[in-house]
């Protein structure tokens, strides 16, 4: 079974509303088996939902369409499925009577308006909105199956969970599930990734693989379909198998796991604490650090050394290394991760500096330099790392590339 | 001038990524008089981004590509533009030693893949990718123009705003305009702004006013529409004047300035800096401060005291009064404003202590109390909150709180 998401309306085509609605069904839909193929938006205009439609239903079973089915003349949605089809729309009594009584609950006079809204393709399937006025139909017609459902998300969540879903669960034996499982790795370039897995990602097609990369960060995603859960999740565990294996440590976690998750977990584990020294990262370690409940059990604190005095004054650093080697330095690094872990008695000590930009680059030191350090007990190891990208870019990629640090410590 | 936006991503199809690419390119476009008639988003398969290609550039005359543009083979999009127009993709010399240039500064080889790349649709306009690798292009053929954009968002929006636009603005005059102007609040719920602001908001049409929530900041978004840029501004600017005089200095910034901004551009202004001990917002407040560019000129550093330990030894707070009012208390967030104010030696100290959640809650404190005080010269301001959210959301909430502290007392 595969579909198509037609949503509607004019604000959309103007960028000013973000779109929550069409991902929630194709999360849905993809869940219980059903292949979203397309997604299209389209303003008010009865042409172009006429022709979006129609398109739609040459090309796939099922179409949805969001949106306009409220009162104002702009909304025309029914009229257009109407006419695609040749249906007739005819007054709904049942529903009639139910849009009265919603506004005789809120003690308002229905405005004459609202009638148009009981109108329904004949023969279609009602589907009642328990929290705004307009219902929604499905309409099973010409070996087609159009569901039309309203725009604002907070009526189509309830209307597609209680009055679809349980529709089209028991309409459709739901045989096919799709699975999908996510490999998050770090230290690797995309392209790297994809080189590792190329054939892989070539011949696999069940299930196919793909990449996002963000920051370090490259996800591998696997998408298994099948007739049930268990089959479709072990495709996806025979390949995952696979995958680890020619990657190894580089994967640091699955589906929404984050390094500071990870991170967190292992120190947790090992009941180990660490504690941060941060200069160019300005306190985004420790606040990712920090996102994860139960963080105090193995955080202990950091200290933000912007200023070159509290390198030297908080952290130890001492006066002769920021003169002779300057504060953006491999020697700066160690000394702050040594001194964060002396001063909060931590078992890790992490050191970051570095230039995040757009300003204070040398010709020696340019923007994106960045030195990370990790102390533990009487050992500390020290990184160079030149990372590209704006001032935001560089903070999250020098954060994920210290977390990533000690992790790989951690997993020693 | 019309044009369709194809986005281009198997993994949209699955609804687990919310597409702020294409809203932003509406709203751009809209702005300089390009209308927006259709959004479609494709899987990565050939067929598929062909066809809603090829139907695209039947209906109007200007198609916009995101993504698909990277080096793996699923990356498939050129290959089917070039295709779509009968064009050749032929190497770019200039772009293949940027993109070597782009490893080479990141001292990494380049891998094979990557060349791929540099092909570009014969005669096209480069576009340049200041943050990742994958350029774009534009290509203007058979009176139709395609522009072919990367998926990344922090990728997209430089090489639209500084590679797309000045070219389509030079290449097209515009005409209908769309000005958007945001008033951005903070220290009122949006019922209370919008209490303010009912009858602006019901009678003015042009501008539109709207309001938009989030974490304790309420933005008023005033969206004129003119013959030019200058009478939209205009339209705006009146109302502007008219909600300025009502909300005052809830009004910290306009467009996208954020509070770190303001408060670092306050702080500059007046030539003070400020130093931070941060509990519950775990490093959060130091990580926005520095953010801004040039914020190492009056942030000096801050010190994250997670453990009472550190509260004591870093910042002076006295184990007398953990003991008795314990870590989160009025007095605690006092003795960690002024033991940073000391200790960095900073003109403003602030000290923020609470509880995040999910755990550490007691019968008197409950998730979400936060302390937040504020040290300048020889005075001290302490103030109690209680936020609602997840734990995500109380440091979020805590941190505006805190850096609205710093505002309103720079505007003293």
């Amino acid at each position: 079974m595969n579909a198509e998401i037609i949503s509607i309306g004019s604000e959309h085509l103007l960028g000013e509303i973000i779109d929550t609605d069409t991902p929630y069904l194709a999360k849905r839909l993809t869940e219980i088996g059903i292949e979203v193929e397309r997604e299209i938006t389209v303003g008010d205009d009865e042409k172009d939902i006429a022709s979006s439609l129609e398109e739609a239903l040459r090309r796939v079973k099922m179409v949805i369409t969001i949106g306009g089915l409220g009162p104002t003349p702009d909304d025309i949605t029914k009229k257009v499925i109407a006419k695609a089809v040749e249906e007739q729309l005819i007054l709904n009594e049942e529903i009639l009577s139910e849009i009265e009584g919603k506004f005789k609950e809120e003690r308002k006079p229905m405005p004459s308006d609202n009638i148009k809204q009981a109108f329904l393709p004949r023969d279609s399937h009602p589907l009642k909105n328990r929290v705004g006025i307009a219902p929604g139909f499905i309409l099973e017609t010409r070996n087609r199956i159009i569901i039309a459902l309203p725009g604002p998300y907070n009526e189509l969540v309830p209307m597609f969970e209680e009055e679809t879903l349980p529709y089209l669960k028991e309409r459709f034996k739901v045989r096919e599930v799709i699975k999908s499982l996510i490999l998050r790795t770090t230290g690797l370039l995309e392209s790297k990734v994809a080189e590792k897995l190329k054939d892989i990602m070539k011949r696999s097609k069940n299930p196919q693989v793909f990449l996002l990369a963000h920051e370090n960060i490259v996800d591998i995603r696997l998408i298994a379909k099948a007739g049930d859960e268990k089959i479709a999740e072990k495709l996806n565990t025979g390949i995952e198998k696979r995958i680890s294996k020619r990657l190894g440590n580089y994967i640091f976690g699955t589906s929404k796991q984050t390094l500071e998750e990870v991170v967190g977990y292992l120190l947790y584990m090992r009941k180990k604490t660490i504690a941060v020294a941060e200069s160019c990262t300005g306190g985004l370690i420790s606040h990712r650090l920090t996102n994860v409940p139960g963080s105090s059990n193995y955080f202990l604190g950091s200290v933000v050394a912007y200023n070159n005095r509290i390198k030297r004054d908080r952290l130890g650093v001492k006066k002769t290394t920021l003169e002779k080697y300057g504060a953006v330095s491999e020697r700066v690094a160690l000394e702050m991760a040594k001194g964060i872990k002396k001063i909060a008695r931590s078992d890790f000590g992490l050191g970051i500096t570095g230039i995040a930009g757009p300003t204070g680059a040398t010709e020696e030191k340019p923007i994106g330099l960045v030195y990370i350090a990790l102390a533990h007990k009487n050992k500390i190891e020290v990184k160079e790392f030149k990372f590209r990208g704006a001032r935001g870019v560089i903070k999250a990629k020098a954060a994920n590339t210290a977390l990533n640090m000690v992790r790989r410590h951690l997993l020693k």
